[in-house]
């Protein structure tokens, strides 16, 4: 309903030290709770109590999964957890993490953040000898190819640097095993995952702010490419040979995905939102009375980028604070409405004003054009909507839910013509090139692909995704 | 915490005819609801819709877990549905079917009833060439052997067939692909499965009481060692070669688990209970006021005892029917109590009475113990307990959850010290031989191993069977 | 859906010893579970801590509206519980029982089972100096007029005597205050209500099923026109003057409303509906070869026919013990089949034989009709109804369901129009004077207005009944 | 938990033209949603069809306790809606509104936002002339009230207005009869209440956002004093004739309550939140690196505190948006660590800087001092806390839940004392005058009895409010 991407995951784990020990259920669902912006269709916790693994997961929020009663019935010295975005519709328990399996040579669960290139592939082979699939997980897969090697191998680490030379694209993933706990990421580091320590326990998160949740410390992050396995309550590092010309990390997570408070690969996610409004509000100014931003995730730029150009950041848009998931459908005459439900204009800094109004993304239209309209009817004089990102162009395979090309206004539309649709008075992005320089400054390559069409990996055949899906679609 | 055996599981499948459709959900449901009886723990209808199958499943009773929101969702058809047995505690949603997988040839649900003894040896298979289990279940273990087998034939009942010759125990399945609803018995035959038509439409159901209950005709039972297959609105019967030298029917469908309306092998529940309860009466008669029966299965045998004896049959205990499956935890002082709140004796049928109490079994002895108290509170003079079948000795490996022999008060007492532990005046049970005659007077050859120790099938190496247990354990 | 009268309530009492402590919310609950058949729609328990009264009370079952939990939190000396009729739609959760109300000299709770005939102008009465009413209920008028008179008296007993003089009609009344437990009964004694101990507390109930229960002693039945107060751990009867001329017992409690164990004006329930079975046979003997009974209410009566006859009982119909309150919706074509949903004919019973059906009533007919017609299909050779009561032909003002003469298919049919439209081959209902010889048999004169129209109080007016409906309708 | 006061409820109502129709119960709802942050508690729709007045409430969010099909099974012409406050613990079901009531002459629903200081008297006047009360709502006070004045005057708008001498205090009331909606406030217009059109029906709500969500158009303020009547579609306005000498608008509405998109009394409620952060950096400026708000109601002033010092402004801490109302209890050792759950420092912007950090309010100080620690752990180098109101000296009576002196921090302990208990650097409030001028300046006099202790109406003596609630207290 609003027009938003959705990140498709966040994880947490945790393993005791041998010294002392930890609740490790409540510490992941306290670390997953602080990960609930990177996934809210459903939540799980997998719990190793001596070498017995056993999970809970289901549909909802991670409050709605987990009360004091389950999490103590929880026992266990380690610990993985997972959400999972939401979507409208076709989400479904089956795809629910982390996924527990026995196999030839004991228990593992896996926990994962990220999308394959070659899922199609990897599961055409498994299939071609005999396996069989219960979801469309990409999970799944990767369970799969990990236990085939370790058929052949003397330990699940040494399993999972092999699996991942066989599995292509994003991916962030936790594994337990009965006396591990090990954390991988792949070469290009698409996805963020990070290391930390609570008391004289190991913990991996998807972003800093569930270290800090947890009351814990950050030691650094997994390294693309890198195997870290926690055992005995020591922690080691693998490398797994494998290294990408570039490190590719996902712009958008600092655009959109992240929390502010997050430090994703050093770079603290505040400070770029707040520079890329700064570089917008110099490629694009405009004279005006309030910059506003489209919450929450419009602010920080929506910040930058009045204090770049001197004109006055207020606040334009109140947002409800109790939106829930099970939304109830309005009728057609109020959809039009519908989106007062979630947001409605401040009048008082917007009537007879020349409003700039940042927004972090489009992908639709839909939502901008019913905010402009909130806006001009609470007074407006000017509406100049400002985008802290370039224009959507290019479906993404690395873990976000991009749609179609069809789908996204940008690639059908001009930047004028886009204006137009939204009904705003003038409209401009914040180019590659700044966005770019953002990142580069602090060091950080990126992936771009969804702006640029430059893949870091061969994305799968188009046609081949497509028949792939339809052939997945409601099968379970 | 009522002292009674499960039965594992019911099953019921629909295929609608190429002339007419069917609201093969609804219709599932329906027939799934009338055979709750033999499992309470979870509840799964998967509906086929033009190829594409989908699922839903949860633990509850098919009342709890369906609604008609949720049934008119669910478009097909053909449809395939399951309950399965209630157990305190250790159930998991991850072991309700049907199972829905995807596979090399397409996707596929099943749904089981029974038990195979070659279970661990087929999952260290699976195992050993990189197979993962997701459950314990071994419906999935059958999923992976068909899977397997799909992969060099060129129909799924080819595939069955073949997987037929290497799963070993009992089972009765129902199997869904894209276009074919299929029917399989093993060839002992230990569990139930019979075939029906509503209108044009094929059923399949673990009893006759779910064909009654949809409104459809009995066709005839699905054979042991038979597969029917379901295409096009045809059915037709496929010989799998396997012939066990002797059906081996599991008797306890007639002692205890089946519906009394339901007609097995051609045999009425209800008339063997009774010539259960005339053979008994001859065996042990005893000089007495009042023939009871223990609610509900207890009572078809007590008037088959009592027309023999010519001692008047009465009610003697009364049944609380709104028993639900969430019962409160009575404190240390109330549970002594907690029998009466199941049953209570009616005391203008006992008060002074010498009662013969008529049970189909005794496991632990704890239930039969309280209901003897009871009675005598309620002032029998004397409680003549007689028991239906032979007393239990040994484990089942065919589809129920028989305990081990420790658990069996019959395993660890006399007949006399049993008497004397809960109670009675006197005790006897049900000699094999008059059960044995009971059935072959209807021409139905049984397993009796639970009472015989003479296992059909070689059962699990005992010690095997506890390690896999074990590793098992809580894996989920 | 199964035309059936509903009885509209049970209660249950407890009032805690002064030397020993006892679980007054876990008894009553257990005492509530075992009154479930007297009221499926809505449970609660009110307890007294120490003089301050709370309640707990929802739509749904005893073990739907509590759990471990939430008895755990109602602590307290004294308890009174409280089952409400289950009705098709209109149930809503502010008639739930019991009502806890603040007034002028402190609090008190009211759970009761009954109906007023002059409610309405009690009602008016109250309202006229400014009352206000939350509910529909009799028991929110009920407590007003005990509060007014207890304005002006020295004890809540004393209240409730002068309270007695105003309200007309049925009651079977459990009042708490913060120190006393109080039980009365109207001065016909419509409704059952008896007193019990367990150890040295004391306890209240609808029926003795509840004692026995929880494991207590049956005392005696509250008397017509007595109050009977527990306090300081004694109970005293207080006589409130007030006779009728002639006890009114409901004579349904003992044709269908009790359970079969309850034994009530010091009558078996069982007992008389085998005595009613008896009586029925010697009026309308008809020659068959099977007895069989309706279930659950009809199989006493067959009973009691079949031992007069000489033919054969048999088990007929058997039904499903799962059957929820949230029965989905069938869609039309399906409802012919509903019935086989919840009863399922023993065709090995049946098939070719001539049957005796007892049922314990006729209301509209539709059941009995779709019962016929699944024994006809089942191969009966023929179907002979017998009733073990009189014809319902009036309506019922003190506490059940019956509806207007118009929906009563006695009403408006003779006995052989009405064997046609059921299909029955014969039709017999039990006369007035045997089942008025049944009772007196056992010296308890009854009330059989819903059979002969001679109400032993006069009913309300009923134009004025059908104003006051419509004014209250869904007032709530 | 988190250590802020409650607003009592929040109240929303329609009346349909005659002209056209309109969703009522939908409107309600869309209306109580952005009203939710007035009370978490219970939710609750009364409907008015025809005349017939039905009712839905629960405890819950309005987004819980309705849903698509219950708002559907809701037609009427006119509604009224309310939300209730949350507060852990004691919350019960009776206490939820609207209440609906039938009377003498008819029937009524009432929505009440506020607390009268005489309920103990009015209730006690009730008692004695035999009313009964089922909640310790003053809801139920005032509904009796009018009722009993509506027994002698023709109209219930009469009725409310004689109701309106006998009731002090603060109450913005929603009454619905068959026939008319009527809102009315108390003299000294403590809370809100504003009137507004969709299309041509009139609607009422605690706050113009409410009138926004809803896509209506703002009309004007109840006045103090006045009643408002809707009657066939048509608005009209009676004069109670009561006027308090001065307004008394509740200040706290400004400083927290309401939404900052909410015009009350003709002041925005953001324009309020940043010229009291504008006064307060005029009374204490400090020297400092970064100005930062407590989320979400200290971000206001904090903007306006930044604007006035020329420090800037930043995002210090972030909020998770996920916090639901089942709350894990956490373990004592990581009660600690409790608010970080909510609250995480964005170290970005305070390490090693100089924090001046506004919130609105302080209660007991208990999460200062846990927010405080946690910017020193994020690297602050000096934490000043400013509040943007007055110290809390004095309990409320006019609708909010200010605890007994004995609980404020600022009562028991000097500013110096406070600010070393809470850790910072230095502390410093809004004081009085500055609160007052503000105010002022907009024309808006105020309430501020729990900064001053100058009550506009003389509060009810504290024993007795103190016996009244231990009576009251788990009444129900």
């Amino acid at each position: 309903m609003f027009d938003k991407l959705h990140e498709e995951c966040g994880v947490f784990g945790i393993a005791a030290s041998t010294e002392s020990s930890v609740d490790s259920a409540y510490e992941t669902f306290t670390g997953l709770f602080s990960l609930q912006h990177r996934g809210q269709e459903s939540s799980g916790i997998a719990v190793n109590d001596s070498g017995v693994i056993s999970c809970r997961k289901d549909l909802g929020l991670v409050m709605e999964v987990f009360d004091e009663r389950t999490l103590r019935a929880m026992k266990g010295d380690a610990a993985i957890g997972h959400v999972r975005y939401s979507t409208t519709g076709n989400s479904n328990v089956e795809n629910a993490q982390p996924i527990v399996v026995t196999h030839h040579k004991g228990n593992l669960a896996i926990a994962h953040n990220g999308n394959l290139v070659n899922a199609g592939e990897l599961r055409h082979d498994i299939e071609k000898i005999g396996g069989i699939f219960h979801s469309s997980n990409d999970t799944e897969i990767i369970a799969y190819i990990i236990v085939q090697e370790r058929l052949s191998v003397n330990s699940i680490e040494e399993a999972l640097s092999r699996a991942m030379r066989r599995i292509k694209g994003a991916y962030s993933l936790l594994i337990m095993s009965p006396r591990k706990l090990i954390a991988a990421r792949d070469p290009n580091g698409f996805r963020p995952l990070c290391a930390g320590k609570l008391d004289n326990h190991y913990i991996f998160a998807s972003e800093t702010c569930a270290i800090d949740a947890v009351g814990g410390t950050f030691l650094r992050d997994v390294a693309p490419g890198e195997i870290v396995v926690v055992e005995n309550g020591r922690m080691r590092s693998i490398d797994s040979g494998l290294h990408a010309d570039n490190k590719s990390f996902c712009s958008f997570e600092f655009i959109y995905f992240a929390r502010p408070d997050s430090i994703l690969e050093g770079i603290g996610v505040e400070w770029a939102r707040q520079e890329m409004g700064r570089y917008l509000a110099r490629e694009s100014s405009v004279d005006a009375d309030i910059v506003i931003g489209v919450p929450d995730s419009g602010i920080s730029a929506a910040q930058g980028y009045a204090a770049e150009t001197g004109i006055p950041y207020g606040v334009g848009l109140i947002k409800n604070r109790y939106i829930g998931r099970t939304f109830i459908q309005p009728s057609q005459g109020q959809r039009e409405r519908a989106v007062r439900l979630k947001l409605n204009p401040l009048s008082a800094n917007i009537k007879g004003r020349r409003v700039i109004m940042i927004d972090d993304s489009i992908v639709r239209g839909t939502t901008s054009a019913r905010i402009v309209s909130a806006l001009r009817e609470a007074g407006a004089r000017e509406v100049h909507m400002r985008i802290s990102s370039p224009p959507f162009l290019h479906p993404c395979y690395f873990g976000t839910d991009i749609p179609d090309s069809e789908a996204l206004i940008a690639h059908n539309h001009t930047i004028d013509e886009t204006a137009r649709i939204i009904g705003a008075d003038s409209l401009a992005y914040l180019s590659l090139t700044s966005l770019s320089d953002v990142m580069n400054k602090a060091g950080c390559p990126i992936c771009n692909a969804c702006f640029s069409g430059r893949y870091p990996i061969k994305p799968p055949i188009a046609a081949e995704k497509h028949i792939f899906d339809r052939h997945l679609a409601r099968v379970l």
